[in-house]
């Protein structure tokens, strides 16, 4: 039997009317994790699992799942991703890797195969964390990483909470959590980075998501006028921010690898240009793969912030914003993907994630991966943000046949 | 005929007196130059230079002198400064040259001395510019600096003209602008920085106005994610700015002498913790007495900038938001501020002045100089503005000395 072909025209155009909802004028897409948009886009996704006869349940959180069964009853393959998005989105971020899970359904169903084990198809909810915090909030309770309650009172800028929103919705179900128990977990997703297309890659195989470490840092200085402050008498709370923000820099290349750290956000007062800098308050992002490395580079950056506040005679104080080990994939799922990717003749490359997904969550309880296409120009949480067509396909292709040679592997 | 003294009682209580009018809660004042509080500083002002029986003028600008004759038909010493605040001034700043004036007229009155040349006590217009631009507009329209026309049709941030509002609160007279023509120059004013204090000294012999160099730059990078860019691709806006605001404090360091380098304004957009900045607004403060060394300031700053932008791959760009040549004071009036300051016993420093002052404007015109009393804390343009009384007798008897032999001296 030759391996079936998914349906790239299919799939565009379900990207496409999913798209339309909650529509940006301009380009771009605004579904909000549990806005009204966001109701309209899990409608239209439910109303397309029934359509391929699939059973489809919705837990506390309000995460969806599709259930294909498969000839024996065992725990499922999950395909998962998210469909909410950044308040100034695009139609891939998540959307792809769930849509490309109902075509992979689609196909399968339309060639008459049914795998040994079950397909889930899974619609996490709130991935972006645009709205409400954390971020990945439905595979992580999903997962027992959040209790339930924690997450339900979780409340956005205007005090409402997530409860009272799946309520409104309609999207607070009565499955228990955590159900279906899975097999293992496979997410198709955009980069949502520039390196695939900067080395003409058609894959990325992804072996793991980066460790991800913010820093929240408030420099507390001397207001005083720039003109009649001598040099030396300065306590001047800009200037420790800009020496860390090129420390930073600096760091990132000295350790080389994938050590990745960005000054992103920054902010002064009184911010004026007469004025030395009483207060500077600023973010710094660092990431990678190497659990050790990272800590490394936090303890690096920590010391040079102190001696560099000393030096000019200001207090430093930090807050962690987030943490997150690096995570690995499971070596097996990840040979998978590269055996399969190889088989369509793909060119590839094996890659870290370097932002976080579902599947992060989902590696914590069953052999989990991820399959990586490129996105132009690196951009995403960006209504500019696109993939070609042909890549969209081979990706959904390699998804296939990842997925098929899961399901029927032995038992 | 021994030196009469200045009542430091009644120069205090006219600083208080004055300062209840646009005072703030808590203290401080708000009378920005031509709202109602300016007017009625303004009306307060001249009603004691009346009392006092001078002669009171407004010219086009609202420019107010204050004269007294001579025993001899001679252009006038004057003494000068301003009474408008920023929007949270405290009661010194340009206030104690004005009353400190009005005070060495009532003081040589009382004592029935009239020196040979005409004393003219001058409040000028808009010296602060926290309403209407340029600052020090009334004393630089006085000096043929700038046309009248283009003065009166400067507006506020909501459109208001200089002209309007003039004559809105009665303050734009008859007087010909540039009237009287002026035999000498003397501004007291508080320091405004940390240095006589931190010196422990009681009088500055200012000896000229630094230069000033204010640039703006803006630097365009790429936005992009900070989690799935490799640091050798990226675009930094952010830190680009970081960079240059680093070295230009190493560049004032290595220059030395008399260089001040401040960034004090920085704005990144989108300014977001795992957003790499696709711009960065910011402004860099160069200061210098010395003319051809704040120019080479200004053409290492430019290079650096330049070089760093192509290392980042972004682009960078400027303008200048104020430009001020240094200005040297008058050697013999420099030199009589100094004897004067010995004769009395003082403890004291020749300094130039950090900030800039109506006595810059008028020392295009006539010999002019400047004498400072500390400010505590370095404080100004600050509701917690303040010079112990001590301070502030001493210098306007510094000011009743230097003027008394300015006005006596043989034609």
């Amino acid at each position: 039997m030759s391996t079936p072909q998914i349906n790239a025209e299919r799939l565009l155009t379900s990207l496409h009317a999913l798209g339309q909802i909650g529509a940006l004028h301009g380009g771009g897409v605004n579904r909000l994790a549990l806005s009204d948009a966001d109701g309209q886009g899990r409608d239209w996704t439910v109303a397309r699992m029934r359509e391929l006869g699939m059973q489809v349940t919705v837990d506390a959180i309000g995460n969806i799942v599709g259930l294909c069964p498969g000839t024996e009853d065992l725990p499922p393959v999950m395909i998962g991703s998210h469909i909410d998005t950044v308040r100034t989105g695009g139609l891939y971020d998540g959307n792809y890797g769930v849509l490309a899970g109902l075509e992979v359904i689609a196909t399968l169903r339309q060639a008459g195969i049914q795998p040994r084990r079950p397909l889930a198809v899974a619609v996490f909810t709130n991935e972006e964390g645009a709205r409400f915090q954390p971020d990945m909030m439905g595979s992580l309770v999903y997962v027992g990483g959040l209790p339930l309650q924690e997450a339900l009172s979780t409340c956005d800028a205007d005090g409402v909470t997530v409860q009272t929103e799946l309520q409104r919705i309609g999207y607070q179900g009565m499955a228990p959590v955590g159900a279906p128990v899975v097999d293992s977990y496979v997410e198709l997703h955009i980069e949502q980075g520039p390196v695939l297309e900067q080395m003409g890659l058609q894959i990325g195989v992804v072996e793991g998501v980066q460790g991800i470490s913010w820093t929240e840092f408030t420099v507390q200085g001397q207001s005083n006028h720039a003109g009649t402050t001598p040099m030396a008498l300065r306590h001047d709370a800009a200037l420790v921010a800009a020496q860390v923000a090129v420390f930073v820099r600096e760091l990132s290349q000295r350790l080389g690898g994938r050590q990745l750290a960005t000054v992103g956000a920054l902010r002064l007062s009184p911010n004026l240009v007469n004025v030395i800098a009483q207060q500077a308050v600023f973010t710094v992002d660092l990431r990678n793969t190497n659990s050790a490395a990272l800590a490394q580079a936090e303890r690096e950056l920590h010391a040079y912030a102190q001696q560099a506040a000393q030096a000019e005679g200001v207090h430093i104080s930090h807050r962690t914003l987030a943490r997150f080990e690096p995570v690995d994939f499971d070596p097996e799922v990840v040979n998978l993907v590269e055996q399969q990717t190889q088989a369509l003749g793909c060119s590839y490359q094996r890659m870290p994630s370097g932002a976080g997904h579902d599947a992060q969550m989902l590696a914590r309880v069953c052999p989990s991966a991820m399959i990586f296409v490129p996105s132009v120009g690196g951009l995403s949480h960006n209504v500019r943000e696109h993939t070609a067509p042909a890549d969209l396909q081979r990706g959904a292709q390699v998804l296939l046949q990842v997925v098929l040679a899961l399901a029927n592997r032995p038992v």
